[in-house]
């Protein structure tokens, strides 16, 4: 099921605010709507947005083609959709690099080597995990988050694939339930054993359950291994460390920012009080996302292979590798 | 806001599930009712499903005067209508202790006892809570839980009341939202300052809120410290131990389980799938407590004072502690 796709005319996407139980294809035909559909949440996950702002800036540049000034305000317009995940940013420059007219191929390539990312940093995770066991998983970073195969998520299904026998504990992933909607919907898909709790019960579940690795997605990684991801990862990533249980973040390169020296630096988005709150009126702390140190990190499992610590040196030299060659067709 | 009375011919009830959007107030007529409103949730709180118990097994006395099997039989139904707080089996077995005829009495003075306990349980705590700052706790244990004034909550309003400006952070507590419809509601009306986050959003509001103090209730303590508490409070006590922040459990003595030297032999309820899942069909784990070690309680705060550890001593001294007189009223 693609997430994200361009038509010619418009950018599509699936509203993934109507799964699981409405399968909504839409179709954006304004830097507006591309802006509209990243805000409320319509296309979410760092890599699927990334790619939909690539095609949404390739639509820019067909629509003010000619206008260079009015092109670029509206590439800051996507640009600046959602703070957090740095993949939309670097996505929406790489369009911004290419030569006039050639746009879209530079979009449509992000979207062929996520594809090609996904099943690298799948092939780089096999050796991790146990040929049979419980794991555990927060928020969504499958297919409909990437536009591939998926980061974490994608880990656990050719694992699966692979006949290891892994069942999948699912953090539900409050307040807009990613993991109960989403996760739940695309390992029952992948024909994935899979159990769901509330986010609450992933201490317990360590604890009681036998589980020997969690793995997560991520939106913002720093060159010391400070991640922002979906918030409750910070605290999913404590109680594993509690538990010595090996906590891995599955993340292309692109969700690197390579300029940022520590967590500190990451931007965290605060959304509405009406996401979470019962009674009108009521204060809300609402963050969207949270920022794991990156020494509660075991490995980051990338397209690359995956880096141990220490990342201080293992992230910056992520930054020097060459870009890997796409598989010919 | 009385959340359990007795008025003679029936037991009353506040019906929490519809809180905070309407208050309801019903009547048990039957032990059947009295087993439901349990089960169901529409009577929750430790403390106050042991004082609803109580009253319902004096309506049982009553309802079976002169047959001594029968009346047993209903107040074991009712003692094993929720397994994991040991509040329920204590005042059921108060009440069966009372002599005939004697049985209302003895379940009016349980909750006496519980309002007098509430009020003591505040005053041990006063000197815990700094004079200003933020403060977290989880789920409901407020005066709707316990037929009194509180047990964490209350130790929250009544340094409020002495003029500590502190501000409290509500978990949601999934699955029921206990935090968000019952806590945020009864710190409204006693004019605290609150702020409600989802569940998982407990780590990051530590990290950067300067949290200076968690406190919670309990279901069932052994005489080790381990703790049963509404699913989630594990998960806490591990995020506060890895910031350094003082986690507190308030609880009376009737919720201390000298019986058991671990937590390992405390029940844990499952609940129904329904609670959580959004697809038909969907594996769920729904533990609805979970056991948090000693290790990781900074402090029991009871009618007593505050316990310290070692706990496996403190305990067993709180065990031979004499009861406490109730005040001249």
């Amino acid at each position: 099921m693609d997430s994200v796709w361009d038509d010619g005319n418009a950018v599509g996407y699936l509203d993934q605010r109507a799964l699981p139980r409405d399968v909504l294809r839409e179709r954006a035909t304004s830097v507006d709507a591309v802006v509209e559909a990243i805000r409320t949440l319509a296309v979410r996950g760092a890599p699927a947005i990334g790619i939909f702002g690539a095609y949404g800036v390739a639509m820019a540049a067909r629509l003010h083609a000619g206008d260079r000034v009015a092109y670029e305000r509206a590439a800051a317009l996507i640009r600046a959709a959602r703070p957090t995940a740095v993949n939309l940013a670097w996505a929406v420059d790489r369009v911004l690099a290419a030569a006039p007219g050639a746009e879209l191929d530079e979009a449509r390539r992000i979207h062929d080597e996520q594809r090609d990312v996904d099943r690298r940093i799948a092939e780089s995770s096999v050796e991790l995990f146990p040929a049979s066991g419980n794991v555990l998983t927060h928020c969504n970073t499958g297919p409909i988050a990437t536009g591939g195969d998926g980061t974490a998520l994608g880990c656990l299904v050719a694992a699966h694939r692979a006949g290891k026998a892994l069942h999948v504990f699912v953090d539900e992933t409050r307040p807009l339930l990613q993991g109960a909607r989403l996760t739940m919907f695309e390992l029952r898909e992948a024909g994935v054993p899979c159990t769901l709790i509330v986010d609450s019960a992933a201490a317990i579940t360590m604890q009681r359950k036998a589980v020997r690795a969690v793995v997560v997605g991520a939106d913002r990684i720093a060159r010391n291994g400070d991640t922002a991801n979906k918030i409750g990862t910070y605290g999913v990533a404590i109680a594993a460390a509690h538990h010595g249980i090996p906590f891995y973040v599955a993340a292309p390169r692109s969700t690197f920012d390579f300029s940022l020296e520590s967590g500190e630096e990451i931007p965290i988005e605060e959304r509405a009080a009406e996401e979470v709150r019962i009674a009108e009126g009521d204060a809300v702390y609402n963050p969207a996302f949270d920022v794991t140190p990156g020494r509660l990190v075991t490995g980051f499992i990338t397209e690359y292979g995956v880096l141990s610590p220490p990342y201080v040196d293992a992230i910056p030299d992520l930054e020097l590798r060459p870009r890997l060659p796409l598989p010919v067709a």
